[in-house]
């Protein structure tokens, strides 16, 4: 679990200290081999300062953790992404970014220029290509084992819907949820996206409707390569978190099924019971988020292709955008 | 596994000893509680003498075994089935009829008239339906144990293509393959189709493309209450026959996923391995087959509504045609 | 499911029309390909005419079965057994026995002296030899897949206990449940029993131990080859019929598990439900009373070993009985 | 996985810090929200010293650490525990304890003396008793839901060997391995043992044997409350570290199943593949030994009984004392 690091850790400032950025200071402090925590930085005094007790660490402006970091995690608000990736890439700092980059792809091209020139360390935080199950089936692909790929299916489901204030400032349940699963799609296929259609429905909650937005969805990929990738999504599932992933070749299928919390099952004379799923993300990516950062740190000390490039986090925004298109009128969209 | 009979069993005379017909005639002749096989005929004398001499049941014309049974069950090749079914029903003969009815509506419409006339008992044969797995998931949304239906998945591979002359005279995958799956949907569901969208491609064999077909497709239905389905087929699985359906509620999921060979798992040191699954439709639904012949017979026998009326033949062979034309358009079709 | 035959077919006659007579009957009528039902014959005249009846074979006297049919199957109490292995022996007929073939050895051994003299085909049945689960962990074995076998264990629970006027002539747990057991252990182990060591206890229903006998028991078993085995079993287990078969080799281990009624699996909010056993061993083992009757029938008309011999027979009443000893005594018996 | 703790930490000092101490000093410092880690102490001055540099705090030496913290965990040689435990009570520190407490019954009696009249917060570290699964069977006994208690079976099996060397100082495999088998026992059925029959064998290295010890080994403990357990273990299983548990009750069983490295399923056209179980005990009780750690801290810092008091770490040590006199005798012997 822990292992001694050869050569001195990654010093790695967090900026943003809310839900995601405290859950990543908190991996990086205490369960990232090769790293260390640096420093911390949020708008709210009182969050950094919180974290900052936490792991004893400073809490400093987004500028002075730059400066006192071998590298950032940036884990603000989406708006603000690009800036803080020019500033630290400017200062030279590997960087880590939360998904998406950006949902403007001006700014996240405003970001490609700077990142170009500076040459330093980029990874998006796409954090369930860092799942063992799903590294797995893209594994089964990479590797061969399953043959040409034909098709695949990703499903999520969240366990229920967002508070209806994030919804309608959460750009559409293309971007703000299925932009994982186009992610997915790309990562698991090895092939990018180039057409999709969409279709969603406001099934769950009205008041997402009144919003503007839909709470179940389904799109349908072509990749480059000519595989088709089904998409279904639900903004509630009352069994819990449901993350699934499968693709199939001309040689064979690999199936990411869902964890459980355990593996007890009790046979009763009605029925046999077993454990629900891992409520949501922060449970059922567990080790995903902590490799993740294991993955970051070995690319930034060791070299190598970006385990989740900048390209990589921009194709899903495009994708996004199309299917809120395709979705709007009925037709399949090239992207 | 078997029974005696309460009053006389039900004669069923079987028109067609083709493969799907020979089956039947067994299960009818050895596995039907209640029925008994009265005589079969086929356009070729030798099969039809083959199955007389299984089963010690005479070999006479298709308008004899209308004569000598209370039932038939109508195995003859597509275009002939509807005058068949004519033919029965005047004589006042209880009807099984194999899927499709007829891939030509105005056929249907013309076997509906008689039908509707005579009053007779018509069933269709749907296998899938009496697939124990399957009818749990439909029990589990007629019971309200899964709640309000709001997304379904259906997923069919077969374990390898058909010849390629079948292929040329199929209909097309949506109405040879998809056509179950269309079924499906509504019989979980249990709301009609109101709109497809669908999209095929020729990935397993050029020569299925070169005779104007696809061999994956997907499909996206929705249904008069809102719900979605998804379905994706392949002509090819080489772990087997694929058969899984799943539906999504406000209160939970029901899946019903593939059966196995056995339960038999062998730990070894790199993984484990387990049996694969049932080869094609005569294992996986082997169950489902005798299973079928019980409801009919029951069905006839008793009285009550079609487990497969005529109008739920038809549905899917109108929408297999709306998921032709949209695969062609791009555009979603209403049927 | 069914197919044609070459050759003429297998007569067998049913003596004993009880329920596992009757059982057998119907699939030797209906479900063996190579055989057929020639003539039944029971106590009851009763039992005998509705078997009759029902397959439209003649009810006959246990001589007149004998005399009318190539091989009987031996479906009758257990103290008649060597009788009619005799009689049918002396007349050249092919044996199936059920188990066991008698509680008194040297009424086995009566039996084996003239089945040796006579060389008819003989097998008794332990049906659950013919599970497809329970042969794959044979097979693995046999294949050398799981390496050198050091440890199995084997799990039978029957669904209730049963009546207790059965149980006081039942001849004990041991001999009465334990039996089938003892025969799986050596099966899959593929070597002979040298020592047992026994412990039961009286959990269940007070009036079985006032009937002398336990509802609860366990073996521990010492193979020739110095592997070890561990039974269970329990008269009673709320959740179905338990069957589980598991062997432990130097490169791996194999495992028979339980099947289920069907694959459908509800995700509800507290806990995911999946379906029951198979309630008790008609249903549970329906393939394998199947294929035993395939196995029988290929064996008399082509030859070979027998699938389970006398020796196979005999070996688990002496274990039977040396458990039994030991269970009293506290102490392991050789056999 | 983090949190703000409230009041302050709980000051734990490790004693011993071999390889599981090491493990412990980094879930106490990194993982346990209510508590810290003080001091390392080991008889290697590298060894303290460098776990001592990992975590930022002092290498003492034992009484040093125990001065310096509010608990401490022993984790050192079997054979110094006691002195440790009476130490660190003397100075009214509360005690985690590595198991086994002691091989030699009067030292754990000596430790009882001191603990009891003391009066300080004591626990034996049984991880398993911590692992969701297992908790999970203990909680359906528990609160009732599997009924009246009637068998158990526990098995344990290492993925390898360990070292001959260490074989030989192990105290044999009752009380090296079987020890946790035992406690496990007592843990899901919730009644005491009171009687073993225990036998062994030596089928994986003659050099065990050679050593005087055996390799596979099963155990039939009686309880108080009537019920019985069976245990199988093995010093190898070729697939990986095997831990399962099972109780079977008069209203159902529950079953703490094996967990996998992920969920991932390969299917191909021979068969499903799926992943290994965890290698060994590090990574299967990764939870279980995290959450080992909480437990203390609550008990400690809130109160209430020990999770495991110093006579549930006695007990197993007296039968495993008894399962290998019963080994060499071949009778049951109470305990």
């Amino acid at each position: 679990m822990t292992g001694t690091t050869l050569g001195a850790p990654l010093r790695i400032g967090v900026i943003g200290t809310g839900r995601i950025g405290r859950m990543h200071a908190g991996i990086i402090a205490r369960q990232t081999p090769r790293a260390m925590l640096s420093a911390v930085s949020d708008v709210s005094s009182e969050s950094a300062a919180e974290v900052s007790s936490l792991y004893g660490v400073p809490a400093l402006s987004p500028d002075e953790v730059i400066a006192a970091s071998d590298a950032v995690a940036i884990c603000t608000s989406t708006d603000t992404h690009v800036d803080y990736i020019i500033a630290a890439a400017e200062a030279g700092r590997a960087i880590f970014c939360e998904k998406p980059v950006s949902l403007d792809l001006a700014e996240v091209d405003r970001a490609a220029d700077v990142l170009g020139r500076t040459g330093v360390p980029f990874m998006v935080g796409f954090n369930r290509r860092f799942d063992p199950g799903h590294r797995a089936v893209r594994d089964a692909v990479v590797t061969g084992r399953i043959g040409a790929v034909r098709m695949a299916r990703v499903t999520s489901r969240d366990p229920s819907p967002p508070p209806i204030d994030y919804v309608k400032v959460s750009g559409g349940i293309w971007v703000d949820m299925m932009i994982h699963d186009f992610d997915m799609a790309a990562f698991v296929i090895g092939s990018p996206v180039v057409q999709v259609w969409a279709q969603g429905a406001n099934l769950i909650d009205p008041a997402i409707g009144a919003a503007g937005d839909v709470d179940v969805a389904v799109a349908v990929l072509t990749h480059a390569n000519g595989a088709i990738t089904t998409i279904d999504i639900s903004r509630e599932a009352p069994y819990g978190y449901d993350q699934r992933v499968e693709v199939l070749g001309s040689l064979g299928m690999a199936v990411s099924d869902n964890e459980r919390l355990n593996r007890c099952e009790i046979y009763l004379a009605d029925e046999t019971r077993s454990p629900v799923l891992p409520n949501f993300f922060i449970e059922r990516y567990e080790i995903a988020y902590r490799d993740q950062w294991r993955f970051f740190t070995d690319y930034v000390l060791d070299g190598g292709p970006s385990p989740v490039s900048l390209a990589d986090g921009r194709a899903p925004v495009v994708i996004a955008a199309a299917a809120a298109e395709s979705a709007r009128t009925g037709s399949p969209v090239s992207v």
